[in-house]
């Protein structure tokens, strides 16, 4: 690549003299890898204001056949939004571009710049008497770009949808610094190809998101949540369709949890508190949320019933918000307690609900007995049938990682097996691309080869992630 | 086009001598358009029994250069099923490819071959306790295969979405008879781009649809059903709204209705009853839908405080199953109705929902003005922003007809200027290209060209349906 001398000026004209850092010593926020796993070596950071910013620095990169790597919050698990080709490509951050544009109670819709993280659009929500309902940890700093970049899920996805489903509208600069103009606030719109559901999940290779139209929901004002103790993932599944028939209009949460993860958080984090529960091998956090307030509990009824038609030996239900909180903490502070045990080692893999309890059952045999001192963590958002089927090891924290490949491949073959997903929420990014290749049938990867060349033919947009570069 | 003589031969010895009719007194079934607009003259209609079927002619058709027109019930409203250049292309009927594949109750998902009706698909979900949900007038004939062609909506999208929210899997043949296995059954899955997305709605220009995998939802114990009296589409949007804080997640349909298709319902149609109700201008149908039988009434409170609020001036709960059916008889049979009048002349546009009041009075003053003879017949859901915004001409029924051009242009330039879509649920087809054109932008229509290049290069999947056929 023979840039000119002039580029980092070229880019300033553009942005600003402080928006292109070319200094490593501040490439941190940009380059510290969320997994700390990816080396992430940008020829610079850039870090545009507006969406017509965007549009001129593609172009820019186009023009010198310069590859750009797009970044919002820098939450992604996959390595997507980290540089492959040291020195070489612009990381181009989004983060600057946030804010509200639009926001309409009536047609319950938000539209809200691509930099903008998602805690924020919650409380934009908020502020309306509506919801935003995407969630999970790293809310706080991933942007809804990212989001929508990598089709997020959360732990709300049982009755508010993936963020496929929350997206009505973008804003979408091309590879040739075209701007795509998507920003609908329509629920529906039959008049063409579905272009908008090709960007969302595309993580950076199709197209730079820089402005997203969401639907908002109902604020609910009241919520129940309770843990309950089943014996084997055959009962937790008997609870969860108990818990469809009886108030699926509710149901907001539906985790599985096996008894091992919470064993360490109680043994590696003494100070998160565990509520007293029977010894089950498998526990089930689940949520229920209203939209007026109740004078019955319809948590309470479901548990009586699953007591009584012997689906769970045991649960407690919040009775307060702290309450509601605690038992959230459990669940949310497992990855903690995985990692002071050491060697962990973590996958988000989905199956056909149905089929979950036979695959944890034969992969566990499969993976204990090819690797008899592994300790498994599992746990997921069982609703969704998206479990995150970990490891880690006690007696030695590298003998995971020594033994890393096998693992996922004796996983990843039960998941192809089981007609499920290797990457449930998480993407595919650099982290899955082999793998996926390796499950994907050789006509996906065509179709999804010429997508990419009527998009990106140049190759400049993330290039090395989902697909492979092609030299 | 130069066909071998052996052209019948051929195709015959795929599908079997029964299967290849060209002779046009037996074309009836797949020509009759339900619009009564379109002339269809196929060079035969073919009718495979499997998959592999279709897939050989696809082959045959691409190597022959033959167009084909995917075809499932023939229901289409914009032609997108009838035939374009007279004897020439291909009627591929999939109705002999029905039936059910797999259905499981515990995962929520059924998966069935894509010449199977609709409504037998009701009966199906049915069998296992379960709903899907998609619902329409012509449910009896269309297929889903051609429903997710075509993105259907239908009466409860505001609770269970689109066709595009309920499939979660397709099997598709491409336009050089490879088949596309995307049979997933899967809640997420993030491992590339969305090409399942692409199929649906892409009216039979992409791929022809085989199979699906479908959603499955609880069946509802109990429904309430009502028409309530409003002075205004601004009062209605107010109801909507106590609706939703109220009861969103029951809320299964939200329809407006103005007074005028009411009253020729009851001047034409004398023998379907409607209820007494105040003399108000416009009227809501809502109806919500529970999982368990409720002690209390949703609707009764909900509708007490509209009235309380003055947002409602009257309304009539149904108190039984078949006052239920007779509210709905009402909405169902306006076009009917309208047709007796006289210079019927339908429309199916979205807007954003907030601003649906504003619409309708500026486009009913624009309209009126320029044509003072002429009836509006105005209703729809209004839950999803989708209106039916009709005409009727009782004077002299040509005079619609006549200056229909006219009227759609000034419908579709205030539909545009109010940020919505000339066609909420109906397609494109052949009805709505031109018009398609005129409002999306250049980029829209290249990127949709470009895609439809990747999929159909040689244009032999339904030519001239969506866009136009590139000479």
């Amino acid at each position: 690549m023979s840039l000119s001398k002039e580029w980092k000026l070229e880019l300033q004209a553009i942005v600003g003299e402080h928006h292109v850092i070319d200094d490593p010593a501040l490439y941190g926020p940009y380059t510290d890898d969320f997994t700390d796993h990816y080396v992430s070596k940008p020829l610079a950071v850039v870090r545009p204001a507006n969406t017509e910013e965007v549009s001129r620095i593609v172009r820019w990169c186009a023009l010198n056949h310069v590859a750009l790597v797009p970044q919002g919050g820098n939450t992604s698990l996959t390595g997507a939004a980290s540089t492959l080709r040291p020195d070489t490509e612009i990381l181009l951050s989004l983060r600057r571009m946030k804010g509200l544009i639009h926001v309409d109670p009536i047609n319950n819709t938000i539209a809200v710049h691509a930099g903008t993280p998602l805690a924020e659009i919650h409380d934009m929500a908020s502020d309306c008497g509506r919801l935003f309902p995407l969630s999970f940890a790293a809310e706080g700093n991933a942007t809804i770009g990212g989001c929508v970049a990598c089709n997020a899920g959360g732990v709300a996805v049982l009755r508010y949808g993936t963020t496929r489903d929350l997206v009505l509208g973008l804003e979408v600069v091309l590879a040739d610094g075209r701007i795509w103009d998507g920003m609908q606030s329509l629920r529906k719109d039959n008049t063409g190809y579905d272009l908008k559901d090709l960007f969302i999940g595309s993580e950076g290779t199709l197209g730079i998101i820089t402005a997203v139209v969401l639907k908002l929901m109902p604020q609910p004002q009241e919520k129940e949540t309770a843990i309950a103790c089943v014996a084997t993932p055959e009962d937790a599944l008997k609870l969860l369709s108990l818990a469809q028939g009886q108030a699926s209009s509710a149901l907001t949460a539906f985790e599985l949890i096996s008894d091992q993860p919470i064993s360490r958080v109680r043994k590696n984090l003494p100070d998160v508190p565990v509520p007293p529960l029977d010894d089950s091998p498998w526990k089930v956090l689940l949520e229920l949320s209203y939209e007026i307030k109740s004078t019955e509990s319809g948590l309470e009824k479901l548990l009586e019933l699953a007591f009584e038609k012997e689906i769970i030996s045991d649960a407690v239900i919040a009775q307060s918000q702290v309450q509601q909180k605690q038992l959230w903490h459990v669940r949310e502070s497992i990855p903690l307690a995985d990692r002071a045990e050491g060697g962990s080692i973590h996958s988000d893999v989905s199956l056909p609900i149905s089929r979950i309890p036979e695959f944890l059952k034969e992969t566990s045999q499969l993976i204990r007995s090819a690797y008899p001192w592994i300790g498994e963590s599992i746990y997921g958002h069982l609703g969704d049938g998206n479990i995150h089927y970990n490891f880690v090891s006690s007696t030695d924290p590298q003998l995971t990682y020594q033994h890393e490949e096998g693992i996922r491949e004796i996983l990843y073959s039960q998941v192809n097996r089981f007609a499920g997903s290797i990457s449930a929420e998480h993407g595919i990014g650099q982290l899955k691309l082999e793998h996926n290749y390796q499950f994907k049938s050789d006509l996906d990867i065509e179709l999804m080869r010429r997508i990419k060349s009527v998009f990106d033919p140049e190759q400049i947009l993330n290039p090395g992630k989902v697909l492979r570069f092609n030299q």
